[in-house]
């Protein structure tokens, strides 16, 4: 099992409607065949510089690669993702 | 349910005794009440530049405040974290 994460930064405002539609479209990656325990999280500590976290697992590499190369996991850091987010820092983990 | 993370990067050469050691002393702040759902995991992204990644839940801030406050986390950071971690970040998550 692969978790994968992203933590970012918006440059919309904090409470902003368009914060909360980036948000609603972000989270149906949730329905891409092989996205498991997709979660949409708000990031508080003071020591990071990120606001906001989409984490989802997967099953292995090749169901992490799939989502990767989907058509509307594309689309979406076309046409949304690189238009509005400031900053960001991806992370993947695995069991030790 | 407040999600407590940190990333972070050893001193130690990878795959060491030394890192090992290191990684099952870490392990035994899961020991510390209060401590959910403890997880040491290896970050395998190559686009971030941390290897380790601790994870643990608190039901509430009360519940990490005790943890942070505990001697056994507080003598962890002082004789051990300080002087093996090279560099690292924190994250703190809750569900939006």
């Amino acid at each position: 099992m692969i978790t994968h994460t992203v933590a970012f930064k918006l440059k919309h405002p904090a409470g902003s409607a368009a914060e909360q539609l980036f948000l609603a479209k972000g989270s149906r990656l949730a329905e891409i065949a092989g996205v498991e325990n997709f979660r949409c999280l708000r990031q508080i500590s003071p020591k990071n510089p990120y606001d906001f976290n989409f984490s989802m697992q997967f099953a292995d590499q090749t169901a992490y690669a799939h989502y990767n190369q989907h058509p509307d996991h594309q689309s979406f850091v076309k046409d949304i993702w690189l238009k509005e987010v400031a900053d960001f820092l991806e992370a993947d983990f695995i069991e030790i």
